[in-house]
């Protein structure tokens, strides 16, 4: 697989305004990141501490496996966040061409309320994500870090290939898949999961 | 009644937009179509497996009355979603003109909330669905099934001439009508009853 | 007063996509007017039947005060809704140059929770309808009714001039300006007040 | 310091109207700032009375450390809101550049439900107003007053450095930054803070 690093850039900038808009990167939260090549691994991520909705498509940084730009950059000038590392971690163990990592409140919510893992089951909408829509799927929740290192081994020691998604407790959602066009459709789909879960919850109490 | 293909496939390009910027299209769910001719029955539906917010007017697959590709087809790659079969069968039972399919979620909490149906009454907006506003109208929900056989035999044991509209249980939304703007009215004036209706759920016990 | 017809339909189509934008005008629900001129009261009153988000200048009907079609129309084949009679009715006792009917879901839900009136008190938002902020201001609730003399009698009954707005339960609300503008600033204005109002009821019962 | 009135103009207009567009200002409430010069102070403010999403460059008065417009005015005929004796209040003890005065939901509903002030802890949301995600914020609630030295006095009683915002009661949320960007974006994070507080709120209960 290789992607070009221009393309990257112009689908990162396009697909952030996109999920800014829809309010998942308030401030300047969240980053993207598309895989362009494997060996040695090698991820353009959107540069750090810019608005999501205003990027343009030299606002990408090209980051190796430990998250660290590399030194030919197409824009010295920026660096990566911190969350490169964990956004290259998903690359190496899931195999994923494109890592979207929001700050979704539905996500974040539901995090909270089940810190064990979000269970989504028995809807149609999991289709979208690759799975039956008879089947049960767990989202992990793994608990906020500063430390990439560690947010990275808790997502491997929790990461189950049918699963294409983690929640960071009181911070975020990561969500991967082979191309940017599907890591949206993907979260866009979590969204819908977690805001139904969340409505839906206490119904079968029978309150009137 | 005979709609031309061009026409369809850019009316369903255009709503489908419409309906992606609402929410109610999330990843590449849902499908709309408009019905060409009657004898024998041909539908245009959305092509399967797309971005309902980017589509085209060529993204569009002509469809029989079991929902399976016709052999002409404007673009032969793309295919149909498996659910055309029912599109076909709400258009041959209720004689609809056009069908929208959505996962809204107002629909699929309400289905959820009340399993034996959606009773909206009493309410000047159940005009924009044919009614009288101090009418009584029982959204029919029907469980979920891959096979669209069992699905549309369970929409036609529930069909009401004068219910324009299915809920299926915790996966989405059919509404029909003459075209595709009368049925994208009645599928915004649905979504307002249901919210309605849930924000409403417990007032007359009195809280203060 | 007199205002130009050309002028009214263009500011009446610009309103009404604005609204239909933000959800208050669903399927094809809800009418804006504007006042023509006052003896004889004429008012211009957007077209009945038709999605507001996508009128012309010409979407517009000339009303006299019980809301019936005068002879000379720009548009001899549209027709007034029903409603156009309680636009006449508002503009002729509350002195209004501008009248908005819209099926806002906040104002419903409200009136629902508080039939016998929604009171709302102590918010800074109540300058946007030429309050001070400590008042209280009660926008009154009446019964829908499809007959437009019975919901005008209901309206004049509970009439203040302070107070420019009315729901009509399970129905919708009309708010009312000396123009357009001040007619959508209200009626945001209200909208803020309802959620806000919904939201908070019961926090004094120490939630914790 | 000191920045362009004809920039700065345009650049309240802008970020106006796209707070506007996140219903954030609804009718003509709410007011911008940007900090021209600081000796003597001087701030440019958005004019009073008009629809915050439909400014223009020229749409703003220059005003004093007392919020009084000065004499040179690039148009005569606007006026600054009372409120501009707040911003320059803020400008004068925060040492802002900017300062945001919006009529958020979120933020009011969380001061009437925390009136003691709003507690913001361990998010990773905290970073976006230049704090640990470890960290504790109070957001401080000041009682309502159409005085803005006492507002302005209580503002200051409440003033941490660490804390770019307070809440006044019943009415609205004041942000503030080196400049515009940095105030916008830290406005969009403290939504989506109070937005999680408010929706998890009782989650602790075991809320099954």
């Amino acid at each position: 697989m290789s992607v070009g690093l221009e393309q990257a850039g112009a689908a990162l900038a396009a697909e952030s305004a996109r999920m800014a808009g829809l309010g998942w990167m308030r401030g300047t939260s969240g980053n993207l990141s598309v895989t362009l090549q494997r060996e040695p691994l090698r991820l353009a991520v959107t540069a750090s501490g810019l608005d999501k909705g205003e990027l343009t498509g030299e606002d990408v940084v090209v980051v190796d496996s430990a998250g660290a730009a590399v030194p030919d950059q197409p824009d010295p000038g920026q660096r990566p966040s911190a969350e490169a590392g964990l956004h290259a971690r998903i690359a190496a163990v899931a195999g994923a061409g494109a890592v979207v990592h929001v700050h979704m409140l539905s996500a974040v919510v539901a995090g909270q309320r089940w810190p064990g893992g979000v269970v989504l089951r028995d809807l149609e909408m999991l289709k979208g994500l690759g799975r039956r829509d008879d089947d049960v799927m767990t989202v992990p929740v793994v608990p906020n870090s500063q430390d990439m290192g560690v947010l990275g081994d808790a997502f491997e020691a929790g990461f189950d290939a049918a699963t294409p998604a983690v929640i960071v407790a009181r911070h975020g959602l990561y969500v991967w898949g082979r191309d940017l066009v599907q890591a949206r459709h993907r979260t866009e789909c979590l969204d819908w999961l977690f805001q139904f879960t969340l409505a839906t919850n206490g119904f079968q109490e029978g309150v009137a």
